[in-house]
């Protein structure tokens, strides 16, 4: 059986030419996973109409944007994308990896 | 307007007689919060038929219980507890802060 537990940010990849994701672990309501981003790589600004999101940056640096607000967040800062609100990834200004929780998942909508 | 960025563990606050919870974010198909203990607090063992669920250590050390797993989970450990798998925290071994994410919030189920 599959352990229950993970070190989150070990799960990372990183690649010179996009930011990449890694799965975590996906229920019925709630999907996990990483975003990680090389410096200057970034994520467009998208909406989810059906679907309450988060991010928490793990390592690294990021200018994230939810909404009209945008801020340069560190390891711990948590940012929170409810449904219908935009959000996005500036740029990123290290290496940085983003926890981020998605429910409903992708597909269960 | 309430901001969308947190600095999570700074929401923590702790009693000495008991575990603790601070509320991060609440959308309809998710909520984010925090649970507190002083060392030697837990959290009794419980299940949610309809809802999946995580901790994420952010501050501290605990042994955490997922089903028939038990580990000792310091920072940046991620501990996963889909619907219907029992989980609790056995003893908080030091001050602990965990993020806490549940889909579907308590009361829309």
């Amino acid at each position: 059986m599959a352990s229950f537990f993970f070190r989150a940010v070990e799960a990372a990849g990183f690649a010179a030419d996009r930011a990449t994701k890694a799965d975590l672990a996906a229920g019925e309501r709630l999907f996990l996973g990483l975003n990680c981003f090389e410096p200057g790589q970034s994520q467009a600004s998208h909406v989810h109409a059906g679907a309450d999101k988060f991010y928490l940056v793990l390592a690294g640096k990021a200018r994230i944007r939810i909404g009209d607000e945008s801020r340069i967040a560190e390891p711990g800062t948590l940012a929170w994308a409810p449904a219908g609100v935009p959000h996005g990834v500036d740029e990123a200004l290290e290496r940085t990896v983003l926890l981020v929780g998605i429910a409903p998942p992708p597909g269960r909508r």
